[in-house]
Parts: C-alpha cells; sequence; structure tokens
C-alpha cells in the first residue's frame, strides 16, 4: 500500500518530495482510510472543558471562575476557536465534563459532568477510580455520537483554569521526566507564580505513590477532560478516525491514550507546536513533528483549527494534481 | 497606532500573547490598512514564468522544456499552485515574462514576454538595461490591473527550469555571501549534478564585475520573472498592497525589491522557509520569521497559497472575537 501511494505522489507535476510534510500527511491519511484517494468528512472540534480542586493551591493567573465564563464565551460563539472552526467549516461542540456550574442545556453543549470539578491533587487524588471510568464511558458515547454524523476527523481541544498543572503531572510521571522540565507559565504567571506553581506540584509528586498505570496517573492527577480526552482518542482510534492534537494539555492525554494503546500514533496528527514549555519534550518522547510552530499558547483546540486547512491541502493535492504523464510533462 | 491595536489584541478574551505569531500578523496587517479592523480582499497569486539560458550550461535536473509544459499545466488547472488556490479562494494569474513558447491566448494567461528567455549568464548579461527596465514597466501594468479588480493582497511565485541558478546569484550579491553558501539542489539534483552547477555559478561570478545595483545585479543574472516579481512587488507597495513572499526564487527576487527599497519590508509576509538551501540565510538576512516551516521546496506561489488561511486567521481573530468586557469573562 505504502509503495502505491509513494508512486501517485512522485507521479504529481512536482519535483519529488518537494511538498514536504504535506506529503507525509497525506500518506498518513491514505494508509489510515486504505486508500489513494482519501477523503476528510464533516471535521468536528470537541473542546472538553472542567475545573480543578489544585486551583485552590494557587497554580492559575486566572481564578477558576474563567473555566464556565469561557464556555458561555464558546457557546456564544466569542471565543478563538468559535472562530477559526468558522473559518473552516469545522463543527465545533462543547463538553461538559466537570465544571462547577450549572449550564442551561444548549444544541451546541454536550453534557458529560462528572462533578463539579477535580478534588486537589495536592494531598489526594484528583478522582475516583469509579469517576475515571466514567470519564471513558461518556467519552465513548460521545465519539459514538460524532461518528453518527459521518465524521472521519476529530479535533480534541479544552478549558479547564488549572489544566497544565495535571498535564504537566501526567508528563512528568509518563514521560519519566523531571517535574520542574514539564511546568511552565500556564496562560502566563510571572516568575514568582512559577516558582509557586512549580512547589506545589513538586509537593504534590512527593504525596503519591508511583503511578502503575496511565489510568491511574489520571486518577492522582486529573483532569475530567484530560481523562475524557483521552477516552474520547481510544474511542476515536476505534473508529478509524483521524485524531488531530492540539497543544500542551491535549497532547498529555494523548500520551496517556498512547501508553494505552500504542497503535494510536498511527492516526494521530500533531496540529503545532505550543510555547508552553514541555510540549516540545513531549512531542520528542512521542518522535513527531508537529504541522505549525507559530508561538500559539491558547489552548481550546485551536492549533488544530489554524491547521485543519493545511491537511486539507494535503489531501487536496492527492487528489487534484495533474500526474506528468496526465499533463504531458517531461520528467527527469 | 500601534499601542490602539496591541490594546484590541490584549482585551480578547485570550491570555495575552496566546496567539503567538497570528497577533503579530494581525498587527502588520493593519499597520498597513492602517485600521483596526482590516480586511483581506480578492486574494491574487501571480505566477510570473520564464525560461534561462543558463540551462544549456547543465545547471538543472529537468529540461528546460518543462517551463512552457508547466505553463500548460497552470493553465488546465492540473498544478499544486491549482489546487491550493481553488482551496483559499485565490485568483490565479499566470504571467508568461518570457518562456521560450508560443501560447494560445487564454483567459488567465497574462502576455509580458519580453524574449523567448535569458542569454547564459555563464559569459555575459543575461538581459539588457532595456530589458530589464522593461520588466519593469510590464509589471507595473501587471500591478495596475490587478489592483482594479480591488486586491489589497497579491502572493508572488514563479516557474522557470534553471531559475535557482539565477537566484543563487542574486543571493551572493546581494548579501555579499559566498556563492558556496547560496547554491542548493533546486528541483532535486545529486551531488555530482549539485558540483557542476555550483562550479558553473562561481565561474559566472569570475566573469562578470561587480554589480552596483539590485538592478544591475538583475541584468547580470535575470530571469525575466525575477525581474518582473521584483517589479510587481515595488508597484504593489506603491499600492499598499500586502505582499506575500513565497521561497527561495520569488525571495530573491524581494532582496532585489528592498535593495531599491527597503520600506517594502513594511507589508511584506514572509510566508514559508523553503527546503532549498539558502533560503534560511536570505531570511535570516532580512530579518523575518516565516509563518510555516513544512518541508516545502515546490515554488509557484505554493508557500503563499498554503500559508494564506492562517493569515486570513490573522484578521480574523482580530475581527470576530469577543473582549473579556463584552463576554463578561474575569481578566488576570
Amino acid at each position: 500500500m505504502i509503495q502505491e501511494i509513494k508512486q501517485k505522489i512522485d507521479f504529481k507535476t512536482k519535483p519529488i518530495g518537494s511538498l514536504g510534510q504535506l506529503e507525509e500527511i497525506a500518506i498518513k491519511i491514505c494508509l489510515v482510510q486504505n486508500t489513494l484517494t482519501p477523503i476528510l468528512l464533516n471535521p468536528t472540534l470537541l473542546v472538553f472543558a472542567a475545573d480543578h480542586g489544585i486551583t485552590k493551591e494557587g497554580v492559575s493567573a486566572y481564578p477558576a471562575a474563567v473555566t464556565p465564563q469561557m464556555v458561555l464565551n464558546f457557546l456564544n460563539g466569542g471565543a478563538a476557536i468559535n472562530v477559526f472552526c468558522k473559518q473552516h467549516g469545522i463543527d465545533l461542540k462543547v463538553i461538559d465534563a466537570g465544571i462547577n456550574f450549572d449550564f442551561i442545556p444548549s444544541e451546541n453543549l454536550m453534557d458529560a459532568k462528572i462533578a463539579k470539578g477535580t478534588k486537589s491533587f495536592l494531598t489526594g487524588n484528583a478522582m475516583t477510580t469509579d469517576e475515571m471510568e466514567l470519564c471513558f464511558a461518556k467519552a465513548n458515547g460521545i465519539i459514538a455520537q460524532i461518528a453518527e454524523t459521518g465524521c472521519n476527523i476529530v479535533g480534541f481541544g479544552e478549558m479547564g483554569i488549572g489544566n497544565t498543572s495535571s498535564a504537566s503531572m501526567l508528563m512528568s510521571t509518563l514521560c519519566n521526566i523531571s517535574v520542574e522540565q514539564c511546568v511552565g507559565r500556564g496562560t502566563g504567571l510571572d516568575d514568582d507564580q512559577l516558582t509557586q506553581k512549580m512547589n506545589i506540584l513538586k509537593q504534590a509528586q512527593q504525596n503519591r505513590a508511583e503511578p502503575k498505570s496511565a489510568k491511574q496517573a489520571l486518577e492522582y492527577f486529573g483532569g475530567f477532560e484530560i481523562a475524557q480526552i483521552c477516552g474520547a482518542m481510544l474511542a476515536a482510534y476505534d473508529k478509524n478516525m483521524l485524531i488531530l492534537v492540539d497543544g500542551f494539555i491535549a497532547t498529555s492525554a494523548f500520551l496517556c491514550a498512547f501508553h494505552i494503546s500504542p497503535k494510536i500514533i498511527d492516526n494521530a496528527i500533531f496540529c503545532h507546536l505550543s510555547d508552553e514549555k514541555g510540549h516540545k519534550i513531549m512531542l520528542q518522547y512521542l518522535n513527531v513533528k508537529p504541522i505549525l510552530n507559530i508561538g500559539m499558547r491558547l489552548g481550546e483546540g485551536t492549533g488544530c483549527a489554524v491547521a485543519y486547512p493545511i491537511i486539507q491541502s494535503a489531501v487536496n493535492f492527492l487528489n487534484e494534481m495533474a500526474s506528468f504523464e496526465s499533463a504531458n510533462i517531461s520528467n527527469k
């Protein structure tokens, strides 16, 4: 199969290899869809949102109240992810994975609330084993629903004040890297605040026995949105969808999914390198090259949405360009 | 003005600076258009094509006949640039700047033919002073025509077997860098062919007096398409258009324009880092950061077209995102 795909690409009217990473993306998509004429159907962006008990220890530049406020902003169409999804015709759904707020039901809000936020992981587990399993079960249901629309490419974003702390702990645990290397400024901590965050997270690690699995790490450190993204990525892989991975937090969820089912990497496209400190090391650990490197660090799935047209370009050149033969052009 | 733009960006519902390079692009576009609500109108991609006398010395992996063959491919809609322009609603025009072929007139082909290819610059000038001036005059006419459509953003691409040789010589001359550092594999030379190209270009440089200006360098080394792109960029700047710069060859034309009128850089957006060896140094010389770095090296303006939606994203977030105040969100 791979030889046929490469031959199709190399017969296009262009020097061999001259479309760079677009060619690698095209190959990946062909392999996932097992075809030489791939297609992206009903692209969907899922933003999972939840609150985090760890915020009360003072790890974020913004108050926890911003989580529900931003979710209302998503529902009202005012956030960055709304703008970029609208630009590219991507269907945007917001999932309440565990926000400390009672929302009025809305067409674009999916209810998968586990509780009104995790517990602080400074002195105990962020969630129970039952809550963790419920995250996976609800995520399965969400992907089943999305699959019914015909969607075969799904991006994962998140919102949750405090969630870079959970992501850093997951990274440290799963990549076996010191906490120092995994902690960054999140939404914009100054030097003193960063030191405080670092100290809290180091203490949290000392308070905890070594997790025995990715699922146990999710129980320890949360959050509900990260666990649901992990579960949803695994469910999307089971349905053979293309999986678009956003920045630091979404990649921490991917790391968990990768530890549970390493083959998932075959379906994953890494959309951008976040400016959040640990992301580069995460991507190196996974041995993958992101599409964009434009200093974004917003989350919400914005990296997926901004990179989406480039993924579409990879599919389009493969399907639409003439070959040397069909265009009567002299090859080398 | 810049303070007002930054304030508008910083009041959007996102952490400060979290959209990275999108914010820098938004600022640039606001400054060019002198507004807080910029707009991209009738985006147009101009592909200038011409033949090069230097090809007879053996500098390219492809025969010169590929130049007109690829132009026919553009006109038939089968090339990469057609696919990407179609994807993003970019108006594509092909300019015959000096191809060794008689084309049947066609709606998307603009005739600006200077001659049926430049002379080999191995032993003499690629073009006369009159031809050089005619390139600028015709380029002016083309931009005047494009401006009439209301276009305020124009990308520049090229096609011309042999034109990386001209571009390398222009780069060496204008950046005052050794020919060795400026010569790369073009459409895909192997090691022996690269050595041959290098030797020919070093000899060409020895045969020539130091050029006294960018225009004289264009006369020496060509090509007609590069001179016309240079003239068209200067004309686009005079009309205050945004100028999208593609890869190695388009940037060599920009280098010439920059030497003639340094302020042109205010209107320029560098769309990608080409895999062609010298491009990185060119961009460093200009002290600019390209949007994409995905290993493309196809020319035709493909870097501009693939990056275009990201430029549109920069405009869209500025115009469409809610502010903290309008969305009732707690700021830091």
